[in-house]
């Protein structure tokens, strides 16, 4: 546990102190574009531009793709024409977007300046997509073959161009620009015959998405179809380019994080935790929590309206937290669960009365056994162990009952807001736990109130 | 919105009832696998078989795989012993041992019976993987070169033998079973000459997992880096499988589903919503509920150790649910976002000092803006505008203090359970909501009445 381990960072440090440069790249040569990223984005500013000009060519570029945008500006600052144009031209047009959509303007128009007119283009063109769109995270470098081409054609071509392209796995094919079918290598490699033409090959029922097509439903498309790449084409049905699974990935990863951050009452962020400042987090977590205050006006107001029933009843307070927190809980337990299924396409809006029927069944057995298990805690721990006489067996029908009711109440609202949000078009995760916690809260109290005037006052 | 759309499902049932079978075949084999199963699996039973019959050989096993394991079972046992064994021989290893671990021990038997010596042996050399495990989700059908091959050799073995293969275009170079580098059929096809032998062209520094591996580990591994494939070594560094990037996405999407699932108080199914029965949403839910509303003793204690406090001043009674909710709320705040952070490894547990005094600051903002605001609140609109005098400014200023208080242990609460969660081995996203509402409920109780108590009696 205790032991030291020596990491990569501090001996590239003291190689780097000795001016040992040529062992430094033969360390960094081993290494995976990743993981030299991860040790550059620790090192200081200074140190940054040496160490990065000892990276064969190939590797810089795969490098400075993973870097982090600080990083990445202060090296393009530092660059001279040059050197940024033998990185951007090492670059695939989706990574030099990626790259173009976080540096300030002159940093920009300098990358534009030095790029070569065809990349400029594509740049400029995927930029005009809206963000999360398909066209956004698409590249517009893919192989295009043509219906009448042979296969040993087909494989010459992959050969001639195939070294600029993302991916050369899946090829489409094209007529004008309108897109007819795709191959495989897989399929060029195992046909039987080089003189089989690409149509009597191909897989003309091809699945595609549009430009202005939400980067999630990209997303669930792969996961679906186990795709390699996902071809993208424009209103007119021209293709434009194609999204690659690492992409989508990326996506996955995203969109889930952005789902748990705004389950967890707070608005999603772009940066990672250790990259986010004191002000980023403070910036993404106080409106939640300010309007969770302003909102509990509500339960306050309740409580108030029932002051003199609470005087007289004091021991009724002492249940309030823990009826509110089941309330909570189970409510979130529906919500988490349909916003999870709702955004990984396993349900649809016409599911709702499914849902509803399904969530009061599940309710009604935890509300029962929660209710049931709550009474014998209450007579047992509270009245005999802990002697408190004033909790009598009609307060702990009372409470008993309003837990039951909150648990339906919860799993109600739990199951039904993410699905109307998503209706009206929010996203289904805004109505997760902070959200429902409220209104089952002054939901539960009210209803409390009402049983313990009928049975207690 | 009203418009009747005709789905496939309905025209095929209609097609089914005239006996039109060809027209059904030719329908189906314009769709995808996975949209295939999806229509299979809401038909009723017994047409079911028939329906399978109509799909061609190896459309047949791909939407096989797709199926819910009910259906699954359902056709296996309508089988022939011949049609299963047609069934069998078009799957790739990994996809027959998903199905055998839903099957039955008789089916298992069945299956084991009917598949080929090969299939046989490696079904059962997966199976002994621990779940979860790399070895568990790998395939042992991969594509192995001799590094003294030369790349046109290479091509026609990778053409003589890649129709049985998963994925063709990471070729893993072995010799006896060590691993010893990696060529694609990019680096192939790309190769100036085809007498270049294998190991002149191979990347030699793989990165690769072990059989026992945590399938979330593997996953992370395809996000950092991108690849198609992954290989898995056995602990004699020798070459067992390969894992591919379509089983890794599903491992992200079901890792990332379980720690929703955790979070919001449940533990992790693997079936879907619409396919739980309300006795499996029942026994995933109920388990939190009770220990949540188990361990609200205390806070109940708490409060009815202060009952004389609050018999005196009943108004503290109505500030309660907005002080336990924002306490809570604030602590899943950091919470999901450390736990978050933790899955997807930007945070080490050597951060914990970083993170703790990260999340004190932005506590100090969060709680600062919400006591002030909440004092104006409180002023203006509860002694105001209701005009409830009993809430006097001492009282906002209780109400207040707390606020700011309960933020600060919520926030330390939230960051450091998960990450001393994980560093005992747990889940850290068990430390989420439920069990640091509970928490911080307590705490939040206990400093409104220590302050309430100095200020107020």
């Amino acid at each position: 546990m205790a032991e030291r381990t020596i990491t990569v960072g501090s001996t590239l440090e003291a190689l780097l102190a000795e001016k040992k440069y040529s062992t430094i790249r033969d360390i960094l040569i081993t290494m995976k574009p990743f993981d030299i990223a991860a040790e550059f984005d620790d090192m200081e500013d200074d140190r940054l531009p040496i160490l990065f000009r000892l990276l064969p060519k190939e590797l810089a570029a795969e490098t400075f793709v993973e870097m982090d945008p600080e990083a990445q500006e202060l090296l393009i600052r530092g660059f001279s024409d040059s050197e940024l144009r033998e990185v951007l031209d090492e670059l695939y047009v989706d990574d030099a977007v990626d790259i173009v959509e976080e540096m300030p303007a002159n940093v920009v128009r300098r990358i534009l300046s030095q790029a070569d007119q065809e990349m400029r283009k594509n740049i400029n063109e995927i930029l005009r997509y809206p963000e999360n769109s398909a066209g956004s995270i698409m590249t517009t470098e893919y192989v295009s073959l043509r219906p009448g081409m042979s296969v040993g054609d087909a494989i010459m071509r992959i050969r001639r161009t195939g070294v600029d392209k993302e991916t050369i796995y899946t090829c489409y094919v094209t007529s004008g620009r309108t897109l007819l079918g795709l191959v495989t290598v897989k399929d060029l490699l195992l046909a039987q015959d080089d003189d089989t033409t690409i149509d009597q090959i191909m897989e003309s029922n091809v699945i595609s998405v549009n430009t202005h097509t939400d980067q999630e439903e990209v997303a669930l498309t792969f996961s679906k179809y186990d795709f390699l790449a996902l071809p993208v084409v424009d209103a007119e049905n021209r293709m434009v380019g194609i999204v690659t699974f690492d992409d989508a990935m990326d996506v996955m990863e995203d969109e889930a994080t952005e789902d748990m951050e705004i389950m967890g009452g707070m608005t999603p962020s772009d940066k990672t935790y250790l990259r986010s400042s004191v002000g980023d987090l403070f910036k993404h977590r106080i409106p939640w929590l300010m309007l969770l205050m302003v909102s509990a006006t509500f339960t306050g107001m309740i409580i108030t309206g029932f002051e003199s029933a609470l005087a007289a009843q004091v021991v009724l307070t002492a249940f309030i937290p823990m009826l509110m927190d089941s309330g909570g809980n189970s409510g979130s337990q529906s919500s988490v669960t349909i916003i999870r299924a709702l955004s990984l396409g396993e349900l649809e809006l016409s599911d709702l009365p499914r849902v509803i029927w399904k969530e009061i069944r599940t309710a009604v057995l935890c509300g029962v056994s929660l209710a049931a298990a709550c009474f014998a805690k209450i007579m047992l721990v509270d009245r005999l162990l802990m002697g408190n006489t004033e909790v009598t067996a009609t307060v702990a029908l009372v409470v008993c009952m309003t837990l039951a009711l909150t648990i339906l109440v919860a799993k109600f609202v739990g199951c039904t807001l993410p699905m109307f949000a998503k209706k009206v078009g929010f996203d289904p995760a805004v109505m997760a736990s902070p959200f429902i916690t409220t209104i089952v809260d002054a939901l539960s109290l009210l209803v409390y109130f009402a049983i313990a005037n009928m049975l207690l006052l």
